[in-house]
């Protein structure tokens, strides 16, 4: 295990930045991901925006790649997630080049022909066609992309690809994050052991970006595209689309799958339904949602994960809305900072969903606590172990509308003077 | 003009509370409201939550007098609004009641056994029935009303009524304002001239409250509850439903119209569409925008007021939406509470309404400055300027997506250090 701490003590360092402390809840030491078949990987310093680190990952991938990908719904997506869209209609995949610093959002007709031409370099160095060059931009937007700063790099790092580098990679795609996300995992198929490697980016602003949230997911698993994209499909689901950190979109969210088929050698699955991709499946479930977790951990100036379980709802779709109407309410999110066990807000939260949700018959829990019920503070009401119950790292709300059988559990972090610190200076 | 410092440098204080400073957008001085014929005011000090000071409003209104009302669409609204809304239908009114320090939301049966209570004293008191008197609370939620201090005092109220102290109403139903908002304007229908005076609370915040809009309009014009509904329910669309402080809704959120036709004998109106009422109208819709404005003026923590003007869009609905998914962006208020001309998070903002929009098409402006147009920044894009331009007190900012006729306009204040101060910290 690599120790996280001393390396990455302050986020990297962006001109002018203040730098910031190492998030509270990073994990105490980071995984390591073994070599994956058919995946090599290279981290380059372009300078795009930052001085004195990496800021350009390409990966390799074997010829026959499948790949899978989900998106921002933004409807001003940026260059790159135009890009992906598109090539994603061919299925495969030979490479994949991730920038940041630079997020090509909002930059017009010159950021789809800088993406274009930095897949036209990693076609050209790699030798595949540039429609199997996957592309992500993460950093500043409205700024012309300097691609020239890319492809210069690209020649060289082909020539400097490791199977091993899975942290560098992490490390490459960091904006603002104050610790490198990554996750690995193994799942049989048939008997037959696969890998999974994921690494990902969450929300952290280099002034003056939007939060923005990449990750990319490794199986050397043998598996058409077309299941791919029904497993991540299904697994983004209750990882990344039920994470929010401030409510805000961006144009760049890219999650991608890629199979190289280069593992164990196991039997065709030409379905998603397929009994045998059980395991797989739950593995890659699991790595979405670990992804997605120190993703909300390092969210800006959060220094508390608040898990938010809403059950008995009309419907699942109803018990999302209701949990992402808590997640998102800046009250609810400032009270937990404040560790005050304010459920007076969760009602207001409820309430203001839009959903079905009947005032007397609501029940509220803070870390398994009732503190509401029937429509009132709750007889055994305890201020000092409700307190409690909002005072650790990790905060546990759960809110039952005993109308139906919905449910829906999404994450988010609390809202503190950090996030105003990072999100309300001048850039500089 | 009774002058605004002085007298309420801090917020009324709650016990514990940290005191809030006047915001910087309070106005200068207060307008001064003349007597209104049929309406009588008294407040007092029945110290439900605050010590040393009013915080129960008594308004006795005129027999006959007609009443219109909108309030907040939580699902989880307070007893009061429940109370309100049942009233409503009879049409008539002939007292209010508001008291501070307590919402009396979320508090199951016993809260509107509370509700009924303090009408029944008033009613008594006033000498009509419980069913005319119109009631607001707005403090704490999930605690029980102590109805009997309020019952305690309307008895000596009402002894005690006077048709000048729109300031002390004023006073005594603000919770965390740091100024009191009021609005006069005459109008003339038919040529007799009519008064509307109101008053309003706002986004203030004692823990473990939610921000609560409360106002009240009385005119002497003599005009039907159907008409006052009609003149209403259009009024507060593009005043108090275009405000926004913090995405959150209040339990409690209520406004209310009373008409006691006391004034000048004017022509009967029986419909709202009525041209005779057209100047009446306008002044009511400017006043109802006026106190609007105040209650964002005076949101938590603000510093600066934020105008958002969206245009071109497929509908005015659409415009709206758009309109409200700035203001509500955390990135963008915490971008303009740093004086960052940080267009790039509009564009998010825009991106994540949901709404049609065309990045190549989108023109955005700060304080008339054009920043950002067909896809990419400005051309002529200044840093200096821009800047200047989201660094007063006053933000405009200005979105055409250039694809219909659809336009809005919605008001919101800045997210600041200040809002984590009010909201963040433990009650106490």
């Amino acid at each position: 295990m690599t120790q996280l701490r001393g390396k990455t003590k302050t986020k990297p360092a962006a001109a002018g930045d203040r730098a910031q402390p190492v998030s509270p809840l990073a994990p105490k030491s980071l995984p390591k991901l073994p070599p994956l078949a058919g995946v090599r990987l290279a981290a380059g310093e372009a300078h795009i925006r930052y001085k004195d680190r990496t800021d350009v990952l390409l990966a390799v991938l074997a010829e026959g790649t499948q790949v899978a990908g989900v998106f921002t719904k933004s409807k001003t997506a940026s260059a790159p997630v135009e890009w992906c869209k598109a090539c994603l209609k061919g299925g495969v995949a030979r490479a994949l080049v991730v920038n940041s610093g630079n997020a090509n959002a909002f930059t017009g007709k010159a950021g789809l022909e800088g993406a274009h031409a930095v897949a036209q370099s990693a076609a050209a160095s790699v030798g595949c066609r540039a429609g199997e060059v996957f592309l992500a931009s993460t950093g500043v937007i409205g700024e012309p992309l300097p691609a020239e700063k890319i492809t210069r790099l690209l020649g060289s790092l082909v020539h400097d690809m490791s199977s091993s580098g899975w942290l560098e990679a992490a490390r490459a795609i960091m904006t603002t994050d104050t610790f490198p996300k990554l996750a690995t995992a193994s799942a049989f198929i048939e008997g037959k052991k696969v890998t999974l490697n994921g690494i990902a980016k969450g929300s952290g602003m280099i002034a003056p970006d939007m939060a923005t949230m990449l990750a990319f997911v490794f199986t050397d698993a043998n598996l058409p595209a077309a299941v791919l994209q029904e497993c991540l499909a299904a697994g983004v689901k209750p990882s990344f689309n039920a994470i929010t950190v401030d409510s805000d979109t961006s144009t760049s969210d890219t999650l991608l799958l890629f199979a190289t088929g280069k593992g164990a050698a196991h039997a065709a699955i030409a379905k998603a339904s397929d009994k045998r991709l059980g395991d797989f499946r739950a593995k890659l479930d699991a790595l979405l949602l670990d992804l997605a977790l120190q993703v909300v951990k390092d969210g800006e100036g959060a220094r508390k994960l608040i898990r938010i379980e809403v059950t008995g709802a009309e419907n699942d779709e109803a018990a999302k809305r209701i949990a992402l109407s808590i997640a998102n309410s800046p009250l609810v999110k400032t009270a937990i900072a404040g560790s005050d066990a304010n459920w007076g807000r969760v009602v207001m939260a409820v309430g203001k969903a839009g959903e079905k949700a009947d005032r007397d018959r609501l029940a509220i829990r803070f870390g398994g606590l009732l503190v509401a019920e029937k429509g009132e503070r709750a007889a055994a009401y305890n201020e000092k172990a409700a307190t409690k119950a909002v005072s650790g790292r990790e905060v546990d709300i759960a809110v039952d509308l005993a109308l139906g059988k919905g449910q829906a559990t999404v994450w988010t972090c609390d809202l503190t003077h950090g996030y105003i610190d990072i999100n309300g200076s001048y850039r500089s």
